[in-house]
């Protein structure tokens, strides 16, 4: 193996390790809002700190690696993306923190009827992000494309739950600080759902320029 | 000069431009929310394509400079922030965009009395944009960290209109849509100012070579 070969292993298996965590929090705070579980929003709150250590370590890994190896062309559009990708999965785990901490305040407010939606959008949203990181550890654009289409049905999901709140909180005053928690969470898990979607647009734009270069080898689709 | 130096020259006329141009749509989008007016909106959603196209130039120019100077050490860093930076202005642009869909959404909904707090709001995060580009190009930790005070700002800020919004929509429940566009609206701003913060933390990163990303204690100097 090319001494870039086994780095460009390290920095997939880290960023693999970071959206593992990511895509965790993302189901946990999500089961956190349904189940109206603390210990969930715990276990959240308690892996950001690793997330955060990670982004670091990713990188410190980066500019060490284009330092050592001076990549060039499609090996230097990967890496620049990596520090795309990177930046990304931190935010994500931030918007996972955002939905424990307006999860947790729902719970010590007046409790509102069981939305519906929010399983299914966070079920979503975390095979989003599994998909957007295999897609990258893959150079898979065929992959990346299916992220593209998933995110329409987030933001279906997304209006649909912010019609329920809308019609909540006309009908009955006394919901709308738990009705408006729900639209923002709504909103941020949409936005995890955006970062998955930015991750699979740069995979694609990566693949894309790797096979302008290789065109016999690599059909464009 | 060195062809180093001349190539950031380069990078930093297109990130200035480019902070310029999102600055410049931050502004109009709250004008078109405080004004009721239409045309600073399509203004806005004009000038997302230069946006977009300035972010692929400024990747563009990034991978060639690293591919052709092989920059090691504090230029290494230097040019990593720019990346992140780029990624952060086009987000800052789409959230723009995302000010101007609301911003439009209310025109045509039922009108709620005035809401207080948006220009001061606007004025501060497009300040900190400017600012957030302005500490990168100078390399200005001292600059940067001012941006993450006013950072505290707006939060306030944005804490204020939803606490006001909150009070309108349990009153009055043909107020609620607009009432929500307005939160809504106040959260995109929050963003485009952490957006500005990201810059910020960046900056401070590379000049000092400390990581203030994820620490609470942001007196560091």
């Amino acid at each position: 193996m090319r001494p870039f070969e086994e780095d460009l292993k390290t920095l997939n298996e880290a960023l693999l390790e970071m959206g593992g965590l990511v895509a965790q929090s993302v189901h946990r705070s999500v089961q956190s809002l349904v189940e109206k579980n603390e210990d969930y929003a715990s276990q959240v709150l308690r892996d950001e700190a690793r997330i955060d250590q990670l982004e670091i370590q990713i990188d410190d890994l980066v500019g060490s690696i284009i330092a050592r190896e001076n990549p060039v062309a499609g090996d230097m559009r990967f890496v620049v993306v990596a520090i795309k990708i990177n930046t990304d999965l931190e935010r994500m785990g931030d918007m996972a923190v955002g939905i424990v901490e307006r999860s947790l305040a729902t719970m010590r407010q007046p409790q509102i009827p069981l939305v519906s939606g929010f399983t299914e959008m966070g079920n979503l949203v975390e095979s989003m992000v599994l998909q957007s990181l295999d897609a990258f550890v893959k150079r898979d654009a065929q992959l990346a494309r299916g992220i593209l289409k998933s995110d329409d049905a987030v933001d279906a999901l997304r209006n649909k739950i912010t019609r329920q709140m809308i019609e909540l909180m006309k009908k009955d005053p006394v919901a709308v600080e738990s009705a408006l928690d729900y639209v923002l969470i709504a909103r941020r898990l949409e936005r995890i759902a955006d970062h998955a979607t930015n991750i699979a647009e740069d995979v694609i734009f990566m693949v894309k320029g790797v096979d302008v270069r290789h065109r016999n080898e690599r059909s464009l689709d």
